[in-house]
């Protein structure tokens, strides 16, 4: 039996796709091979890798001067790779709105003159800070931020007017909403929460902004090497690759971004309304700032966290443990999530809340 | 229908490998999940990275004193982190015997005094050089070698003695055949030829030798981080360490590498003796410095190379033709293609050679 799972990533697939996969797990459009197993130079995954950018490009409205790469290592592996590539004149700004913010201002801090534009911290990253009062130095080469912070629940939904490209982290965001990909100098996003298994990240850069990478930059974190060669310079991670097409094949037949963000934004104000309107449950965001894809809330006490989670778990709701910063509980509702999940989910915090008040 | 599959790599894998991740796929030990799903620091997958590890361990015979590392990025990705974590004193020598070989070499000068041991390309790449003859300067950080050469189908059979750490690339030949790992610093190995999906790079790496990296080494590459977080810095690619898993279970049951070895050489005993019995096909590398895992050989005429990989590939042998430096054909044949393959294909080219002679 398949359960409602609101890991915050890895995460739920759409279970139209793992079945596809599952089907053509053994022999690939009639070639007598997964996936898994053919060149990445032969026709088939070569068809596959072109399919996924295109369709990616097609979802997001990319235009032809942003190159669109498929690469490895996760968004940790951006953290270096952005000032790498895109500091050439030293200097950047950064917004501490969370963990992997305050972990990608962290490995900047190698490569160049990093400062901080503007920290929620001060009041536990429950907030986004305004973006009229941010701290931009002149001359920074970009401003970084995390368009959604997955531990705390929010994200940012109003970007600054600066002059400076912006970089933005939308690891557990890609594709949940529209976006203008033309207010970003570059855009990544680690796959494993919105697109497809671990293992693959998306660059979307403009392109002028490349092919000036710092000298010791290694080969596989240079964008411009990889823009080059289709994101084959080695061999790719091929089969999350194929996923990623599958999946935006799907989004693509249920209406594409613009129907993903309604069916996202209609399962988040009914978890929302359910929990502001409980004397029970709490969410710590401000309203303005919440994410709609990950909804951290608590009950009461940590006791009745805890037991929250492990009955949620035996009644087919799994990983809703809250992060180990913040504790409690969180339900990651990204693009997979049906929305009949999420009223499994009201429906069991409800029962709970009756038995436990 | 399941066809033989000589690809390079990615490559062929285990049917049973196959079959077992396709009857999972949907829902793994009963968790209502796919692998592919679910939290990297939940206890199904935890379980699967430790089982890996332990297999792996087994299986080589990797001593506790040497961590083993579960990555991404490939073997390029390694030409940078090598150096970024053992160049100490700022000085390494490289024997260049092919191209992966090389790009490492051109990869490290960028982190600092790198020098050639030796080269095989006087002779095309088609021998190894004498272990007794390399030009290893004093003080050196590490020498670099490429275990097995997949383009030019070469293999090293004997180690140096020398008194700095030896780093070797086994991409094309880990698991393949016995080794003493405490014969080296390091081992690396891109897992999509022998191992697993593209995605996961496998290192083994002297505990003593990590935790010095360069100050500019991007987090992600630092052995020693990943080393105290049991390759679970980040997100690490969950699916292809699952199906590494599979593999190491499958190679245990089959008897262990020894027992690999044993059908490799018989492998590659059938398909050189065929091929030096034969007037119609060449195999050019120096006998004594074959590859087991790689085989390139030529027809008599670059028109019949292109008439033999377009009619096997009919016949349902596929991706027999040569690396585009090389030409000709080159048959693959890692662990996961059996005898049966083998035979078959040197069945087709005793037909092709009748039909074309």
């Amino acid at each position: 039996m398949r359960v409602y799972n609101f890991a915050a990533g890895p995460s739920t697939l759409p279970l139209s796709v793992l079945e596809t996969a599952q089907k053509e797990l053994l022999d690939y459009a009639g070639t007598g091979m997964s996936i898994m197993e053919m060149s990445h130079r032969g026709k088939p995954f070569m068809a596959v890798n072109d399919e996924a950018q295109a369709l990616l490009r097609e979802l997001l409205g990319i235009p032809e001067e942003y190159a669109v790469l498929f690469v490895q290592g996760g968004a940790t592996q951006q953290f270096a790779a952005v000032p790498l590539n895109l500091m050439q004149k030293g200097k950047a700004d950064y917004l501490v709105t969370g963990n992997f913010a305050s972990k990608a201002y962290e490995e900047a801090q190698k490569y160049g003159d990093v400062a901080i534009a503007a920290s929620s911290k001060d009041k536990a990253y429950t907030y986004i800070p305004d973006m009229k009062t941010l701290k931009v130095r002149d001359g920074i080469d970009y401003l970084h931020m995390t368009h959604n912070n997955t531990i705390f629940g929010t994200r940012i939904t109003e970007l600054p007017e600066i002059d400076a490209p912006i970089v933005a982290d939308m690891s557990s965001s890609i594709l949940s909403e529209e976006i203008d990909v033309t207010k970003f100098g570059l855009i990544y996003a680690g796959a494993q929460k919105n697109i497809a298994p671990a293992g693959l990240t998306i660059v979307i850069v403009r392109r002028d902004l490349i092919g000036k990478a710092a000298p010791i930059c290694p080969v596989m974190l240079d964008y411009a090497v990889q823009a080059k060669n289709d994101s084959l310079y080695n061999t790719p991670p091929c089969f999350p690759i194929y996923m990623a097409m599958l999946v935006f094949r799907h989004i693509k037949a249920l209406g594409g971004v613009k129907a993903m963000q309604k069916i996202n934004e209609e399962k988040a104000a009914l978890l929302y309304d359910f929990i502001d309107n409980s004397s029970f449950y709490t969410n710590r965001v401000n309203p303005k700032d919440r994410s709609i894809m990950n909804v951290p809330f608590v009950s009461p006490s940590e006791e009745l966290d805890a037991k929250f989670v492990s009955e949620a778990a035996k009644a087919g709701l799994v990983s809703l443990k809250g992060h180990r910063v913040t504790g409690g509980m969180r339900a990651s509702i990204y693009n997979a999530m049906p929305i009949e999940g999420v009223r499994a989910l009201i429906d069991f915090m409800k029962k709970f809340e009756m038995e436990n008040k």
